[in-house]
C-alpha cells in the first residue's frame, strides 16, 4: 500500500520511515522487541539505552539489526559518563536518531551529526528549542506538559505553536497524542509528525509485566499526579500510594527523605556504594540537595521494580496523562495501521 | 468574500455567523462594545451577564442590537436566583445562543430551547459532556485545563478527543486556542469550532483598561496558576503577589480566611449585607466551607476590581494559559480575519 503524500513530511524523510509516528525511548520499557515491532510497522522506534550499561546497548542495538532492515533510533542520556564512546557506537552501528531527554553536549551533538546519525533532543519550552537548534539538532522533539516521564508546565496546545515559532527545523509533537486525530491536529499546527510513549508501552510488544500493564489500562485521565519528589525533577507518574508518600515525605527535612531513601534501598536492592556513585554523578550533573540527591540516587530502581519486576508496590509508573483514554493492548502493527486510517479520515474530512 | 467551505461547521450552521469562532462570556469583560466588533467580524460574540443585573442584561441586549443584526450569544449563570425570568428575555429578544459556565437545570434547558435559543454549556470532563448532552444541550463547548478563568484539570489535547467519542452535538474546543493554526487544528481533531477568551480580551474594542492589558500582554505562558483559593473552585489567574498571598491564607484557618475577607471587604466596597447575601446563596448551590465562602462571596468584585476599575493589586485577573503567547491588540475584525487566514493557510498544507 502506497503512503498518502500527505502524511510525508520532512521527518520521515530525513528518518527514512513511511509514518510519522516516533515510539519515545522509556527508560527498562523500549527494548528491541518494542523497537522493532515499530519500525516493522512504518514508524520510527527509539530504543531506551539510559538504562543499560554500554555492552547492554551494543546487544540490544545488534538484536534490533538482526531483527529488521528498517531505520530505528536511541536514546541516550546527556549526562552519561560514557557519552562520548556511546555517541562512537552510534555511529559504528549506523543508528539513524540519537534523541536525548534532557540538552546534550555541543561537542557530542557534533559528533553524531559528522558521523551522520540525526540528533533530535526533547524540549519542554520555547528557549530551549531556540538553543537546541542553534546547536545543530536536526530536529526537535516538543513535549507539552501532559507527556510521561519529566515534563514541563506548558501544555501541548501552546509549546508546539511556540516552538514552531521558535525554530526552522522539524518539530514532532509529544504529550497527549495517542490516536489518528491528533496526529492529524498535529500536522494542521504545522507539525512533521508526533511521538508517543504511554500508546506504545500499552502494546503487544511491549515488555512489561501484564499486571503493570492492567494498572496503566486501569487509570483515569485524572490518575496522574507530576511529582518532583522522585528524582529532583518534575515527572509525571500514576498517583499510586507511593508517589503520594514521596509527596508528602517531600515537605519534611532531610532526616525523613534520607529514611525513605534507606528503605527503598533494601526495597530495589541496590548496593550503598552504586547509590553513591550514582548520587555523585546526579549531584555534579544537576543542582539537587543532599536529601534529593539521596532519593535521586534510587530513582531509576524505582521504575525498574514495576517495569522490569512488576513490583507496582515497590516502584513507580511514568505515564503520559493519555493513560485515561488508551484501552487496548494492540500490535504495533494494529495501532500504526489504526493510527494512520484515523488521520487520513480527518483529512479527508479537511480536504476542499 | 466568500467563506471558505472548510470553515463551515454544524456550529456555524447553527449560530448563524460566518466562521466556527466563538468569543467566550467573560464577566466584566464581554460587554456590548466586544460582542459587537465579534459579530460584525463573522464570529459568535457572547455577552457575559453573570455579573449584571437582569436589567442591565436587558439594556445590553438592546445596545448590541441596535449596533448589529447578527446573531450573538448570552452567557448566564446557572444558579442565578432569577435565571427563569432572564430565559424568559432572552427568548423575548431573540437571543441565539445561551451559554453557560456550569451545568444549567434541566428546565431552563427546555424553557430556551422552546423558545428558539440555543443551549451551550461549558464542561471540562466527559461525563459532563455526556449529562449536557443528555439533558438537551444543542452544542458543547469542551474547555481543557489551560483555558481562563474556571477551569478543569485535563487538558486539550485529552479533553476534546474524549468529548469528541461522547457526544453527537456539535462541539466548540476552548482552552490554548488563540490562532488559525490551532482552529486548524480543533477542525482535524473533529471539533465544529474553536471559543477563546484572553485572545478577545486583548482586542481594541476590549473595554479592560489599558494598564491591565498591559499585564496580561506581558505575561509569559508560565506566569498563570490555578487557584481555588479565590471562589471555592479551581480558577485560572494571573500569578500576582494577591494570588500567591490568597493561595498560602489557604493553608491556614478559618480566621485568617475571614480576616482577609474583611480586608477585601474594605478594598471593594461591597457592604456587610450585600457580602452575607452572596455568601449564602453560594454556600446553598457549592459546597462551601464558611471561610471558603467568606472569600467567595467577594470574588466578583475582585474581579471587578481590576477589569472594571484597573485596579491591579486589589482584584484578580482571569486568564487562559494562552496569555503567555498573545502579543498584541488588534480590533475583532483584525484578529478574525488573520485566525481564518491562517487556518485556510493550514488546511492548505493538508490538501491532497
Amino acid at each position: 500500500m502506497s503512503v498518502d503524500p500527505r502524511l510525508r513530511t520532512r521527518a520521515t524523510e530525513l528518518f527514512g520511515v513511511d509514518y510519522p509516528i516516533v515510539q519515545t525511548g522509556m527508560g527498562w520499557v523500549a527494548g528491541p522487541s518494542l523497537v522493532t515491532g515499530t519500525a516493522e510497522a512504518g514508524g520510527l522506534g527509539i530504543l531506551a539505552s539510559a538504562t543499560m550499561t554500554i555492552d547492554e546497548m551494543d546487544a540490544a542495538i545488534g538484536e534490533v539489526r538482526s531483527r529488521t532492515d528498517q531505520p530505528f533510533g536511541v536514546n541516550l542520556r546527556p549526562d552519561a559518563a560514557d557519552l562520548d564512546d556511546r555517541a562512537d557506537r552510534l555511529v559504528e552501528a549506523g543508528v539513524r536518531v540519537a534523541s536525548f531527554a534532557g540538552p546534550p553536549p555541543g561537542p557530542v551533538v557534533q559528533r553524531l551529526r559528522d558521523g551522520g546519525v540525526l540528533v533530535m533532543p526533547t524540549v519542554g519550552a520555547r528557549r530551549h528549542a531556540e538553543k537546541m537548534a542553534e546547536l545543530g539538532a536536526d530536529v526537535i522533539l516538543c513535549q507539552g506538559g501532559e507527556g510521561g516521564g519529566h515534563t514541563g508546565s506548558i501544555p501541548t496546545s501552546l509549546l508546539l505553536p511556540q516552538v514552531l515559532d521558535a525554530v526552522d527545523v522539524p518539530v514532532i509533537a509529544a504529550g497527549g497524542f495517542h490516536d489518528g486525530r491528533g496526529l492529524a491536529a498535529a500536522l494542521a499546527w504545522g507539525a512533521d509528525g508526533v511521538a508517543m510513549g504511554t500508546r506504545f508501552l500499552l502494546t503487544a510488544e511491549s515488555k512489561v509485566p501484564d499486571t503493570v500493564k492492567a494498572v496503566y489500562l486501569g487509570t483515569p485521565v485524572t490518575g496522574t499526579v507530576v511529582s518532583s519528589s522522585i528524582d529532583g525533577k518534575p515527572q509525571r507518574v500514576i498517583r499510586t500510594r507511593l508517589v503520594e508518600s514521596l509527596e508528602s515525605a517531600r515537605l519534611t527535612r532531610m532526616v525523613r527523605a534520607a529514611a525513605n531513601a534507606w528503605r527503598f534501598r533494601g526495597i530495589t536492592g541496590m548496593s550503598m556504594a552504586a547509590m553513591l556513585r550514582e548520587g555523585l554523578a546526579m549531584r555534579r550533573s544537576q543542582d539537587l540537595t543532599w536529601s534529593q540527591m539521596a532519593m535521586a540516587a534510587n530513582a531509576p530502581m524505582l521504575t525498574r521494580a514495576t517495569m522490569v519486576d512488576g513490583d507496582i508496590d515497590a516502584g513507580v509508573l511514568p505515564t503520559g496523562q493519555c493513560v485515561g483514554v488508551v484501552e487496548d493492548l494492540p500490535t504495533c502493527a494494529e495501532l500504526i495501521d489504526r493510527i494512520v486510517a484515523e488521520a487520513v479520515e480527518a483529512l479527508d474530512r479537511l480536504a476542499p
